[in-house]
């Protein structure tokens, strides 16, 4: 197996250094979007087969280090009666709770419910015969509560921090109930064969390092230390949280990975040299010029240095406009650094 | 006059620390909304005597420290052409360019057309009577520049940056305009009476340190050396910008408003003692009960301790949601809290 992804998680020295792209399948793939033209997406997530194949296909054409599950975080919210539709302008869009009860009265999580996920990963795990780890993933509580509270992508979650604030026993309750649909989740990724798991929690940065501490914080460091028992790495990712970033060292971690709004010469010295790192340049740059690309990714690289434990990463997922070309260079560029540097 | 303000902006001791609230005139407000039933939100922007009164509203109900103007930041870009809406969903929205010749070609800004804004100003000072100061206000550049290319509020502005990476000329001519536009719609402000003045750069949040150090940080160096000409103080307010907030202390401005998202006792050393602070508390904590709010001002007001030059303000506008109740307490929350420790 190509090690990178997994030495880099560890903290060992690598060869070359790792690179994995969040929306490595994404619409910016003529296949991706030839797929999509003819089924919906969670048709489409409900096939197993044809899941696998698309979350292998950056693997094979370009150099990564690592395929990443096609899914969505909300297919286990969307089982429990959440009905997640994809709104191509608006995103992510699915039913709202908005008490106590309602919680009480939801389903219980059934991972049998979407068994596809995990099938879909022995495939991979079949496919891929070896050749790259594989990641699988699952949102975060706090992304989770503001997606049941909101419905939606909003500017301020106000909704969700009205509750947050106001009734404890709702939030408490919300929190513990999507940390254990978090957990089974990932336990069934990692049996079916996920090498790496990564925690979506994109929108922790709306919060204050006060209130990240006392709502969010006590709930991680738990259920940290359950998933921890799974025995692989954890990447946990969030966006805007530049003034989060001491936090996350206590969270339980092993990688963190931080957008573009940090320096990530800073983001390094804040962690320190326990914790890996993942990051962080800003997907927008991949819609520029290699001559443009280049020099924004060697920054990085430069003041990352010879820090073990770094991966590679777009800050965000790769947008729908970026040409594959320039996927194709990044993923070339930072693997022949790593071999001009050694 | 009430100079508390001045003082804090100057790093002077003031008796009690200063508090305004960005959108403190706001649909929070019953005398607000009923007027926003009966008039459009840019006929409300033309009625020079209604909007030195709703202005004014504020300072009289609560004792704040400052009147700001009611307007908008787009109106001066509305006045050159770009036809301002404000959607009650989506918020502002204009007309957009994609060229360097749609610039060239754009109207010379000309304050005569809005001149209504100006005479607010002279109005609200005739009724202040020197009572508290008046805060002018523009968009910054870079912001101006996403709603010129986006039309709008997007999570990525990636049609704005991309223009930013891949077309230098068209990038320079527009910041220049912006900046000239900016430049004589706050001097018109100052002259009319204007005591303080805050520029928003609500969205400079969404630029990697990287790239706010090429493309935007030159301009504003020039930019605000202008504006200081003009002998008040400079606030510059940005959101979710963290990871800014050293690239800040060089703008030259004199009073830097970070959002929630950073802890202020952080930004407090970072920005170090020359100079001054304004924020932070999260809107959504209007939401809750006094004694969450009382808790989460506290914690604030602690660390920012003794430190001269600081004015309290949420981290972004008054929500529409919040009890006229809650922003009573916090003012006079605030002021006693000063007076507790002198």
């Amino acid at each position: 197996m190509n090690y990178r992804l997994l030495k880099a998680c560890r903290l060992q020295k690598t060869d070359k250094i790792p690179i994995w792209l969040m929306r490595q399948v994404g619409r910016y793939l003529p296949e991706y979007r030839e797929i999509r033209n003819k089924l919906d997406f969670k048709e489409l997530c409900k096939d197993a087969k044809k899941v696998a194949e698309l979350s292998i296909l950056p693997v094979e054409k370009f150099d990564l280090d690592a395929a990443i599950l096609f899914s969505d975080i909300l297919i286990p919210l969307d089982s429990v009666g959440f009905n997640l539709e994809i709104n191509e302008e608006r995103g992510a869009i699915i039913k709202t709770i908005s008490s106590k009860e309602e919680i009480r009265k939801l389903e219980q999580f059934d991972p049998e419910n979407i068994s596809f996920v995990y099938e879909a990963i022995g495939e991979m795990k079949r496919i891929l015969n070896k050749k790259v780890p594989i990641i699988g993933f699952s949102g975060a509580p706090f992304t989770y509560a503001c997606y049941l509270i909101e419905g939606r992508y909003t500017r301020d979650f106000y909704k969700t921090k009205s509750i947050m604030y106001n009734e404890e026993d709702f939030w408490n309750e919300l929190i513990q109930k999507l940390s254990s649909i978090t957990f089974v989740h990932l336990k069934e990724q990692v049996n079916a064969g996920a090498d790496v798991i990564q925690i979506f929690d994109s929108w922790a940065g709306s919060l204050s390092p006060s209130d990240y501490k006392e709502y969010v914080l006590p709930y991680y460091k738990d259920l940290f230390s359950k998933i921890s028992t799974l025995n692989v790495p954890i990447i946990y990712f969030s966006t805007s949280s530049a003034g989060l970033c001491n936090l996350f060292r206590e969270i339980g971690a092993h990688v963190i990975s931080v957008d573009w709004r940090i320096d990530i010469g800073e983001a390094s010295k804040i962690l320190g040299n326990k914790i890996g790192l993942q990051g962080n340049l800003d997907p927008s740059v991949l819609l520029s010029n290699k001559k443009k690309i280049e020099e924004k990714t060697k920054e990085i690289l430069d003041k990352v240095g010879s820090r073990l434990g770094f991966i590679f990463n777009l800050g965000h997922g790769v947008l729908p406009e970026t040409p594959v070309e320039n996927v194709k260079f990044l993923v070339e560029y930072v693997h022949s650094y790593q071999s001009h540097e050694s």
